[in-house]
């Protein structure tokens, strides 16, 4: 039995959608068993028109909600009856808990289980690892998007590491073709940090390193792994997000704008309905941050039921592929090395 | 009389294209003088069934081309007779040249700018300012967008001031709103670089410093100059370029895959063309180098006419609304400060 953790407050749609989301998954899969935090009353509510196997599915209770905007040291210190504080002193207590979904706070959710959840041996910094889309059918791995904004060499070589392992083993993507974000393409391009961590990547073993990209590259389908520090990775996913939106948006304000748009449209009803679930993050789950003890998802904060679906479906995914006990084999060599 | 050299080689599509944009550009403007640099021999073949005002173009004979691999070093050093780096040389040596227009390799022109051209009193670094569209029909700035990857908060207040003056000048855009790029609009997010650069920009007096802004509002219209340091704002506009290019062509290739999307396509073919039109850099010219006591204008390596003629159009109304002065004048207070 895989055992995770669904935080059932703090994001949009919360806590309809969680609850939706995790009962979806208690069904496709049977040795899934599920906690699920939060106000154990409006919890049952939402659970009293759904069929699922009851044994697989607990609630501990947790009156209080962490909001977006509290500071995350606080929300440690004085949250502690709120769904996502509860949730990680599960993870962090119980042995046989493999991980935990949350929509709530970012930064509070990323803090919180650093502190009490803690790393993997070896790991010198958790790394978020969002998946996208890209234009071929494909998909691409982004690490660090947004943990860590003051890196070291090392932290990308981890990152890419760590990633790599990610993709191979929950998206079963084959020798992962890992790229370092850069300003260019040729070998000496970029900052120090770049340049040291080129290097480095070139000698690591394990990694598939195919050498520098460019962020215009990042849909096209030519990479597996995108490596990076934390403030270029989140800038990277961010205006690619940004503009994917925003170009939506007018097309669909230009169709509506003049009636033979508005005719042409309608042929093209099914291929627009296609391009936009094809664009929406709610179908690709959350951003797994990769090296810490146990398994921490962070799905959007808008999370629809299908987005909590997909962010349990990793964290499952992950536990069943050994994710922990093989980034920790591979960072074995680091185990001694402090750094920060 | 206003003097602009036209670097005629270096581009995909030069010298054809190079030109042809000098020519248009000088019907425009009645008061425009351009030198063009490159093999006097095949530019006078470009320009044989053109009709001009002979006496406001003038050739100078550069037999050799600068190759977009080359290092920008061995260009300065070897290069002397291309046609990029002849045109610096106009740009140092006569007083009355007010700036220059190059498609050839970026790192060889910021170079040979820094190099031989030199800044403007009180600049630390020149800085890039790509002009992008906005999806409500304005334009922003993102300085710096690959000038300087290593970079200190100076730098970044600097890139606000001058991309707030070239914004409000050249593109009457009237006290803009300029927005610090951070993974987080909160004052505290970021890393110590943005922090300290958050905390100076609010105390600098002449800009309209509205806050941290994340890279998802960057074609929103929210904002009119971005400030970031050259690495995060390269990924910023390149992601977002990409993004865009990718998704266009996704749309081209699922409209062909079925005939009652040509069909829905036909109706909106007018619809089509203007998103094209709109997303397309040609119509944007190119990216000015902020900062250098001569203007001087990075186009795309692939601009057709209409891109040279926009890139000419830049110099041109930098040098008429006296963009240097202004510059020099706004940056007076940091003439004293020497950084690395």
């Amino acid at each position: 039995m895989i055992k995770i953790v669904v935080d059932c407050f703090g994001g949009d749609r919360s806590p309809q959608a969680n609850v939706e989301g995790s009962v979806n998954a208690l069904s496709k899969f049977q040795d899934l068993h599920l906690i699920l935090t939060g106000d154990e009353k409006t919890i049952e509510e939402c659970l009293s028109d759904k069929k699922y196997d009851k044994s697989r599915l607990e609630i501990v209770h947790a009156p209080e909600v962490v909001g977006v905007d509290e500071k995350p040291t606080d929300v440690i210190r004085l949250k502690k009856e709120s769904s996502m504080i509860k949730g990680i002193k599960l993870l962090r207590t119980e042995d046989d808990i493999a991980g935990m979904v949350s929509v709530g706070s970012t930064g509070a959710l990323v803090s919180a289980a650093m502190l009490r959840v803690g790393r993997l041996k070896g790991v010198i910094r958790p790394a978020f690892c969002p998946i996208l889309p890209t234009m071929n059918g494909g998909i691409v791995g982004v690490c660090d998007s947004g943990a860590n904004v003051d890196v070291s060499p090392l932290h990308l070589v981890q990152n890419a590491i760590m990633a790599s392992l990610y993709l191979e083993n929950v998206y079963d993507v084959k020798n992962p073709r890992v790229a370092l974000l850069n300003i260019g393409t040729e070998e000496e391009k970029g900052d120090d940090l770049r340049k040291k961590a080129f290097q480095m990547l070139k000698e690591t073993e394990g990694i598939n390193f195919v050498g520098n990209m460019e962020s215009r590259d990042l849909l096209t389908g030519k990479y597996d792994v995108v490596v990076c520090d934390g403030f270029s990775g989140n800038v990277l996913i961010k205006s690619t997000e940004g503009a994917c939106l925003e170009m939506l948006k007018k097309l669909k304000k230009d169709i509506a704008s003049r009636l033979i748009n508005k005719i042409g449209a309608l042929f093209m009803y099914k291929m627009f309905m296609q391009e936009k679930a094809f664009m929406d993050y709610q179908n690709y789950g959350g951003s797994v941050l990769l090296g810490t003890s146990k398994v921490v998802i962070k799905g959007h904060g808008s999370s629809k039921a299908i987005a909590i679906e997909k962010c349990i479906e990793q964290a499952y995914k992950m536990e069943l592929s050994e994710m922990s006990e093989k980034i920790e084999k591979a960072l074995e060599k680091y185990e001694d090395i402090i750094i920060e």
